[in-house]
C-alpha cells in the first residue's frame, strides 16, 4: 500500500463565470468540488491506476468533513487525524481566459495535533510499502515535519518520496528520503538560499546533485515541458515527452510523483521509471482538473517517452 | 415571536485582500464566514434588538449544516426544513478599494421538500405573531410560494412582512400581505413589467399607491439615503435620515424589515414606526456587514428623524 500525506490540505472549489469582473457581481454558472492539496492529487492519480492507496493527513471542521465525504464519494481509502482547525478551502475563479485564486490561509496546527498524528502515522507505517510526502507544512508544524516522517519510515522499512519546497525540503533532504521530487525552480531556490552560490541556467544536473550531496538517495527534478531529470547513485538519466501537451500543468507534478510512487514500490528500473512518470504527467495536463488522469494519453504517451543517460 | 423566512440562504464568505489583481493567485489575508441570506440577516438584527425571534426556511448539505451551526454559535434561535440539495455559498472578495462578489446558484427544491417546508411553516404559525417573508426563491419553488405563506399566515392570524422583487413580489402583493417592503427600484421595474406605463421619476408615492391596489394592505418603499416611504389605509408618511451615513447599505433593507416586523407585532403608530425603520436602517448601513446593526447609531438617531405626512 502506498500511504499519501497532505498536512495542509483544501477544499477546492472552482466558479465557473463568463468574465471576470472587477467589483462586480458575479453569478457562478457552474460549481465544482474537490479535495484538494498535493498529497490528496497523488492519492487521486494513483486510485484511478487501480492502485492501493491510502490518503492521510489533518482535516478538520465542516469544510475537513465535506473533504472526507468526497474522497469517500471518489472511493479514494482515508485515515486522516481530526483537527480543531477548520480545514482551508481554495476558490478558483475561471472565464474563458483563465483563473483567477483566491487561496484561504491553513489552520493553526497544535503540538497536540502533531503529535497526535505521528502517532497515527506511525500506526500506518505498519502497512505501508512506500510514504508520499507532499506540499507545505501548515502553521504550528515545525519545518523539520517531514524530516520527522521520513526518519520514522526510514525506521520501518518503508520508502519515501518527498515533494515540497523551501525549509521543508531542506530538512526533509537532511534526512534521507528515497526520492525528492522538486521542480527545477523550488530546487534552485533552495540551493540559492542555502548557500551563496547562483545557480546556473540548465544547471538541473548540478543542483540535483547538491540535493544527493544533502542527503537524499535518489533526486527527480520536474522542468516543466521540457519533462524529467533523475540522478541517483546508479546514474543520471533525462526523459522528455514526445510532444508538447497543451492543458492544466496544475497536477502533473503530483501525477509524477504518483508514478514515482509506485515505482518505487515495485523496484522499476530508473529508465521505465522514469518514462512511466513523464508519460503520467502528460497525461495530469491533459486532463481538465488536478488529480486526475487522462488514461488514453498515459498509454498513448507512454511507450514513446524518450529516456537518455544525462 | 417573529419567525423570519429564508427560502434561499446562503453561508457568505467574506475574502480580505490587499489588492484583487485578475487571473492572479491571491493568498487571502482574512476569512469571515456568517449566515447570509435577507432572512437571516432579519433574524440576526432582531436578535440584537432582544427580540423573540426564530429562523426558519431551507438547508442542506455540509454548508447547510455550517449555516445551522453559525446561527447556534451566534445564538439566533432556527428551525430549518432539511433539503437534499446543497446550500449555496456567497463569496465576497474585499479589497481597500471594494468588493467583488461570487454567487453560487441555489439548489432546486424538489416538491416534496417544498410541501414539507409549508407543512413545517404551519406548526410554527401557532407561536407566531408576525411572519417576514425575505429574499428570493430558489429554482422549485412556485412563483406563488409567497403567496401560499402569506395565505396560510392570514388564516391563522398571523402578520406578515413581505420584502422580495419580481415575478414572487407580484404573486405575494394579491396574497394581501400586511405590508410589502419592496426597494424604489424593484417596486417601479415590477409596475413597469405588471402594466406599459413607465413609473415617472419621483413617483414612488404613486406605486406605493399602486402596490396598494394590487393587494397589499401596507407598503413601505425603501428610498436608500433618501429614506423611507409608507402608504396604508390610515394615510402616507416619509421617512428621512437626520444625516447621510457612509457604510455598507448591504442589509439596510433587511434592518428595515426587521424594524417593521417588530412595529407590526407591537402595533406601532406609522410615525414611529417608520421612525424606527429609517433609524435602524442607517445604523445597519453603520455596521461593517450585513445583518448587524450599530447600537450607538440606532440609539443617537432614533430620536432624530423626521417624519412628515407625504
Amino acid at each position: 500500500m502506498i500511504v499519501t500525506v497532505t498536512l495542509n490540505p483544501a477544499l477546492d472549489l472552482t466558479y465557473t463565470v463568463d468574465a471576470l469582473i472587477p467589483h462586480g457581481t458575479h453569478r457562478v454558472a457552474a460549481v465544482a468540488e474537490r479535495p484538494g492539496g498535493k498529497g490528496l492529487n497523488v492519492a487521486a492519480v494513483l486510485h484511478a491506476l487501480g492502485e492501493p492507496v491510502l490518503a492521510t493527513g489533518l482535516l478538520g471542521g465542516t469544510t475537513g468533513g465535506r473533504v472526507t465525504a468526497l474522497l469517500r464519494e471518489n472511493g479514494v481509502p482515508s485515515a486522516f487525524t481530526p483537527i480543531a482547525g477548520e480545514t482551508r478551502r481554495t476558490v478558483a475563479v475561471a472565464d474563458p481566459a483563465d483563473a483567477t485564486g483566491f487561496w484561504e490561509p491553513g489552520p493553526r496546527i497544535t503540538e497536540g495535533e502533531w503529535a497526535a498524528f505521528v502517532s497515527h502515522y506511525r500506526g500506518l507505517l505498519g502497512r505501508a510499502s512506500v510514504v508520499a510526502l507532499s506540499g507545505s507544512l501548515p502553521p504550528g508544524i515545525p519545518p523539520d515535519g517531514y524530516a520527522v516522517l521520513i526518519r520514522l519510515a526510514a525506521i520501518a522499512g518503508v520508502r519515501t518520496v518527498l515533494d515540497t519546497s523551501g525549509d521543508p525540503l531542506r530538512h526533509g533532504l537532511a534526512a534521507g528520503p528515497d526520492l525528492a521530487k522538486p521542480n527545477a525552480l523550488e530546487l534552485s531556490a533552495l540551493l540559492a538560499a542555502t548557500d551563496e552560490h547562483q545557480s546556473a541556467p540548465d544547471s538541473d544536473l548540478a543542483d540535483a546533485g547538491r540535493a544527493l550531496a544533502m542527503g537524499a538517495r535518489a533526486v527527480v527534478v520536474s522542468r516543466g515541458p521540457r519533462g524529467l531529470l533523475a540522478l541517483s547513485g546508479e546514474g543520471a538519466w533525462r526523459g522528455v515527452p514526445p510532444e508538447r501537451l497543451v492543458g492544466n500543468p496544475t497536477g502533473a507534478g503530483d501525477a509524477c510523483v504518483a508514478a514515482l510512487a509506485r515505482g518505487l514500490r515495485d523496484k522499476t528500473p530508473w529508465p521505465d521509471l522514469l518514462a512511466d512518470a513523464v508519460a503520467l504527467s502528460a497525461a495530469a495536463v491533459a486532463a481538465p482538473i488536478a488529480g486526475a488522469v487522462d488514461q488514453d494519453t498515459y498509454h498513448r504517451l507512454r511507450p514513446t517517452v524518450r529516456v537518455e543517460t544525462a
